[in-house]
């Protein structure tokens, strides 16, 4: 078998970037000999600090693959629109994921293993387990970082047993406290003052087909949802310049207050009264609605404007 | 959770039968308590040679499921096409296959369990045991049939070494001597005297679409071509008739030879010349090539002509 690349959606956030290097170690072990984790983007402040924490190479960074390889390996996303560009011009052998399954198509049987679980890295520590693969030390405390950030340290409705069952069992191998170190962790990925604009909208963004309209959604973390929206009047202008220049129909950024557990959204493009249709609220002057209890984008943003959209 | 149905594709072979019936059974053992195995179609003759000699119930057959359920799950087959013809109107909540992802979307995260093995029952047996559930020596008897038939007896390129070592799993459990029963149990399924034309075309037919064309592929298993071809007149008559009633672009009939492992394909419709350019063979005047060593739709046939019509 030929060299074989690893790789997380665009716009990588800290799971991405783990699940990939995970992954690719688990299937070494496993005897497959040539793989690399590379990444679709920069890691962003939080994967920094994690990989940083753990003295752990930045992966090599890679906006096209068809040119070194033939066939490549997928982590914590599924969607053509998530992935790299000539993805179509490649083989996809083998996806570990945890989101919904949408313009996904094979030519081929592969491996395919999705749970509906908190993080990619959760269902990666239950395929160590099962074929019996020591997790090193340092890759249980990447992977426990990406479970803390992708559900929020446990608190994201996302969040399952089988998630805090891998929080634990990570932990312990890791020699990490939970709490504080996650609490670091997720601070450190909520320093928005450096960013631009178009970071702060389109740094964890992902693009959805929903009823014939392509929807931009991006998400932010923040202690502090004054730090995002005392900025609204230039954001709003990215969000629109972003939609001309992207073809998107709609922009949709979701502000979470990660220590509430809230979040405010901010919408830019039409039609925002499927908007107010999927979250069941009216939109300020402003176009932004306050949604309480909402921090998952997966579990609570995209599936109820899907059902709107349908 | 509400009732839940679990079935296998439509034209059920015995690994879409039986899968149902092996993953609902774990489901149960696991604590999802209203799940019901179906059938999209009644079991052909090898599966009735299955049931009978394990004395199983032969499954309740569906036309539809959105009259009882809200949710399924989905064994040997992911595709739309060769699912229920109300799939859009339920969510499916898991699936466990071994063939390629094609024309399959949710709207919600999922379980999915694909791995590139030559039988669902295959996967099964290895979920089994990774959930640490104990397999009766019954449903052992009816896996094994299911790998059997879908591999050829492990003939098949399909067969990897992860269904070797479940046939020998399942051979011990059920206490099975697998080349003299496996014998049986497949020339059980060839005995095609009593068959219709359209049984024989259809009766394990899919439909692919590949380059906007709609290609229906079936397959026949004997021990003696002869017993196909003495037929062919009137197995082109109905395979045209099956085109124009169902829009079909082409029919492709693969006789299969399970003693020689080879096969004779049949070809109605067009483009012949993209079927020739597939197999590198030029189709004789009644539109049929032999192919040597070719046993496997899933893994021979399909893939070249995706390619060509690529």
């Amino acid at each position: 078998m030929s060299k074989q690349l690893v790789f997380g959606h665009l716009n990588p956030d800290t799971d991405a970037i783990v699940a990939a290097k995970a992954f690719a170690y688990l299937q070494t072990k496993l005897g497959v000999e040539d793989v690399e984790a590379v990444a679709l983007g920069n890691p962003n402040p939080e994967t920094n600090y994690v990989l940083n924490h753990f003295d752990e190479p930045t992966p090599r960074v890679v906006t096209a693959v068809a040119n070194e390889v033939d066939s490549v390996m997928l982590v914590d996303h599924n969607e053509r629109q998530q992935s790299v560009s000539d993805i179509d011009q490649v083989t996809v052998t083998a996806v570990v994921d945890h989101h919904r399954i949408a313009n996904f198509e094979t030519a081929q049987p592969l491996f395919y293993r999705a749970e509906p679980v908190g993080c990619t890295s959760t269902i990666l520590t239950k395929l160590f387990n099962e074929n019996k693969v020591e997790i090193p030390a340092k890759l249980a405390g990447l992977m426990l970082s990406a479970i803390i950030s992708d559900t929020l340290l446990l608190k994201s409705p996302t969040t399952t047993d089988v998630d805090r069952e891998a929080v634990r069992e990570l932990a312990e191998i890791a020699d990490i406290d939970v709490e504080s170190y996650g609490l670091e962790m997720l601070k450190a990925g909520t320093d928005l003052s450096s960013k631009t604009e178009l970071e702060l909208v389109d740094g964890d963004a992902k693009s959805f087909e929903m009823g014939g309209k392509t929807i931009r959604i991006g998400q932010v973390n923040t202690v502090d949802l004054d730090d995002v929206f005392s900025r609204e009047a230039a954001l709003v202008k990215t969000m629109e310049e972003e939609n001309q220049k992207n073809n998107y129909d709609m922009f949709l950024l979701l502000a979470t207050n990660i220590l509430s557990s809230d979040s405010r959204l901010l919408v830019v493009g039409e039609p925002k009264d499927t908007v107010e249709k999927a979250f069941n609220v009216k939109l300020s002057d402003h176009n932004t609605a306050d949604l309480p209890g909402v921090v998952s984008r997966k579990k609570q943003v995209v599936p109820p404007l899907m059902d709107a959209f349908a």
